[in-house]
């Protein structure tokens, strides 16, 4: 790879002989921990070669990637924007690795718009800025049937037949499931083009798929660099044993805190521009692979908590230093920036002078190993990790890394990280309240259990202006109906 | 007020009666929390009549900012753009507010870039995007002493210089302790403007000061209606007793899942745009005078977490739904959104029509009340908080009532809501780092503990492109140096 990878993963403020206070990891525990992340990867590679489990090869589809690519190249030159319809997995390593490698004017490519949400006031203004004649839809849903985006694309194909008139389908993609659902008999039927999403894939371990890669190679990123720098995290992890395997290790600490000393709380402070779009696509598949319940019913999962260095110093580390220890903390970086500019040598305040004459990056830095140092001494489990800079080659490594942890550690915790149970029950009660056909029975219930509720709320609403709140409908604290 | 005002706080799904898993608060113990709760707050008004808390008079300083508003409308004469310096609570109210009421382009005023990182990354790119002939600048630390802000205001100072040569202090805006401080001392002797930050109001509670209300008025924002919507909250406090005053019902709610039944994690699903910045506003307000130590040493707090719905639904509802029982949710919305557009009636896929043909605004209502129904099946405790709409008076409103609730929490818990100790470590570790002088030991103290700890870390560089990753320094596990 151009520039070559470098990847640091230090667990040194984890371990019991820097941790006096009963946080750390001894070295049996470590040891067996490691034993266990192994176990585990032997499992999820029997599932790998059962077929059940596709993320791991995805870095080896090179042919089909170089056919996306051309694709793509197609694409760039009848279009001058690129809107991706999408919510959750569909959504979220595109962002990552976009905003990861620059975001805009970082690559030459259409200018990217991920919209992932139905508000409908973040939607209408957001196709009301796009100019629809030059604009191509890339619309993903895997099965076909997630209500956000056939919504969002109901409304984008209004929009493209306005601007293109019979060549609205030109401009449109799907990528969905190989053979079934909504979209794929949408894509076939309407002659509309469109690439697969593996079947053994889900949403959230599919940005080395069509689902990441064709958009982010139309927007102009190196989908070819993305899927070398997995490939060779995937030889990193097949290559070496136990404590000298990053991905191992990792997976032996972050179920220690998972599932031993349970931490409920794992957070990630990044330290650099595009690393935080990095941290949302973490914080779902944190989340969804690793909070459900075990097949004994017991629960098991960590929240995701996100922050942003420095800034995040004056928000959120007056809780992490003095608060409960109940955190496992991950500080990621890159190991080299970009801009080397200095802070003007004069005109300091007393107390600031050694601010000046030196780059802002010396001050960047520091707050890094401050705050990291400061954490240390309050007894706080820390992994430290810094990954070489802000390119494709880093940036699928270091997303490859992180899907292998997670699957890891779900299988130490007796859970399968691929699964997500627990997101139909919104699913079912939305559409109930929708009035779909069929779900009269399950609406009927919901409504009823709402209606029976005991009611507890204080509405204020107030008509005259500068004046005392009027009182409102007040109820509260007495059973029955208010 | 024009419009009025609408505010509804709906704790039915936090009560025993409908939350029968053990979760949910008896009438009793609301009954407890609730006088728990009214005596915090009237500890809270001695400490203000003494003068010590000074936030809940910001609102009735309707003077100060009408002369503000005076001076804002002086700067949108003479600028195009406002560059904001400051970080924390000096950056998160401003954020909060302009984002809450629209962001660009929904007011009349000066483009705003608010900048609260030291990252070189994003700071150095956004001072170059900035047309600084034009652009005012705004420089926020009460102390003064904040290291981030005063790196930023010597590099915004140095472009200044080059882009209006002697005329530079007339860019510039100072808001800081009206007697101490360096950017006291620098604005006085240089004769630049300043506005005060009151002594009594912490950074975290100083939206409705000139921190706030300088830059906002200068956006566009009508502070004058973001205090009257402040003003309508804390009358509606000082005028409500017990269970039919919102600030404390919630404060009553909130101090049981954080010092009785305790919750590790505090969930905010905002469903609406803006919201999400009004979340991080809060995240720090929380995190920050909830999460300390309580004078016997007993660490207290939780861990606030933002998610944005409907988008996080596909993210995070797995683990809220499924994993451990160890979270508070609030739901908040807008009552009345924007717009009103219909998805186009045909053209749906099976499974999919009842999307058609109606409001894009059902979609989005429904998967709230599914969400917030899917979450209360599984026995999680719900707050419900409407606000009317995205206007000044509502934010006003919003922002007051949890900055006293978040300090009647406080209280309750036991702990001072308005201090910050624990982020002083980290400072000086950074300083130290930095070089400061008289720091000398401490950092001798900070970089023989470093060199003293156990390392154990997996580096790995390659250089060898496409080959197998070269094996890098690898240590750990083992005791001494590695």
């Amino acid at each position: 790879m151009a520039g070559g990878i470098d990847f640091l993963f230090d667990f040194s403020l984890v371990l019991e002989g820097n941790l006096r206070n009963g946080e750390g990891i001894t070295t049996h525990v470590m040891n067996q921990g490691l034993r266990r992340a192994e176990r585990a990867a032997m499992t999820l590679a029997s599932r790998q070669a059962a077929g059940e489990i596709g993320f791991p090869g995805l870095p080896f589809l090179e042919k089909e990637a170089r056919a996306l690519s051309r694709y793509a190249a197609g694409m760039r030159k009848r279009f001058t924007h690129l809107l991706v319809l999408g919510i959750g997995g569909s959504a979220l390593g595109t962002k990552a690795v976009y905003e990861g490698v620059g975001g805009e004017g970082a690559r030459k490519g259409l200018r990217l718009t991920v919209a992932d949400n139905v508000d409908p006031d973040a939607f209408f203004p957001l196709l009301r800025r796009l100019p629809m004649k030059t604009t191509a839809v890339v619309a993903i849903s895997k099965s076909g049937g997630t209500a956000e985006t056939n919504a969002q694309l109901g409304l984008a194909v209004e929009g493209l037949r306005r601007a293109a008139g019979k060549r609205w389908k030109e401009h449109l993609v799907l990528i969905t499931d190989p053979a079934k659902g909504a979209f794929r008999r949408f894509a076939d039927s309407q002659g509309i083009d469109s690439f697969p999403v593996p079947p053994n894939v889900g949403g959230r371990y599919s940005v080395l798929s069509p689902v990441g890669l064709l958009p982010l190679a139309a927007a102009g990123v190196s989908v070819e660099r993305l899927l070398a720098g997995a490939r060779w995290m995937e030889s990193t992890f097949l290559g070496r044993k136990g404590g000298e395997n990053p991905v191992l290790a990792a997976a032996a600490v972050y179920s220690h805190y998972l599932i031993e000393n349970v931490k409920p709380v794992h957070v990630w402070l990044t330290y650099g521009e595009g690393l935080a779009r990095v941290a949302e696509w973490w914080q779902q598949l944190w989340a969804e692979s690793l909070g459900k319940r075990r097949p004994t019913g017991t629960p098991v999962g960590q929240t995701p908590a996100r922050a942003v260095g420095v800034t995040d110093q004056h928000s959120q580390v007056q809780l992490y230093q003095d608060g409960p220890a109940d955190k496992v903390f991950t500080f990621v970086k890159w190991m080299a920036g970009r801009e080397r500019g200095n802070v003007p040598a004069s005109g300091f305040a007393p107390g600031a002078e050694i601010l000046g004459g030196r780059p802002l990056r010396d001050l960047f830095d520091a707050e890094f190993e401050g705050t990291i140092g400061a954490l240390w001494k309050a007894g706080r489990p820390i992994v430290r990790i810094e990954v070489g800079k802000r390119d494709e080659a880093h940036l699928g490594a270091f997303l490859h890394f992180w899907e292998w942890v997670t699957a890891i550690a779900g299988e130490c915790a007796g859970i399968d990280p691929f699964d997500q149970p627990g997101v139909e029950e919104g699913k079912i009660i939305t559409r109930a309240l929708m009035g779909e056909k069929g779900s009269g029975k399950r609406r009927e219930e919901f409504l009823r259990a709402r209606k029976n509720r005991i009611p507890a709320e204080i509405r204020l609403a107030d008509r005259t202006p500068g004046g005392p709140p009027r009182r409102g409908a007040v109820r509260g604290l007495r059973r029955g109906k208010g």
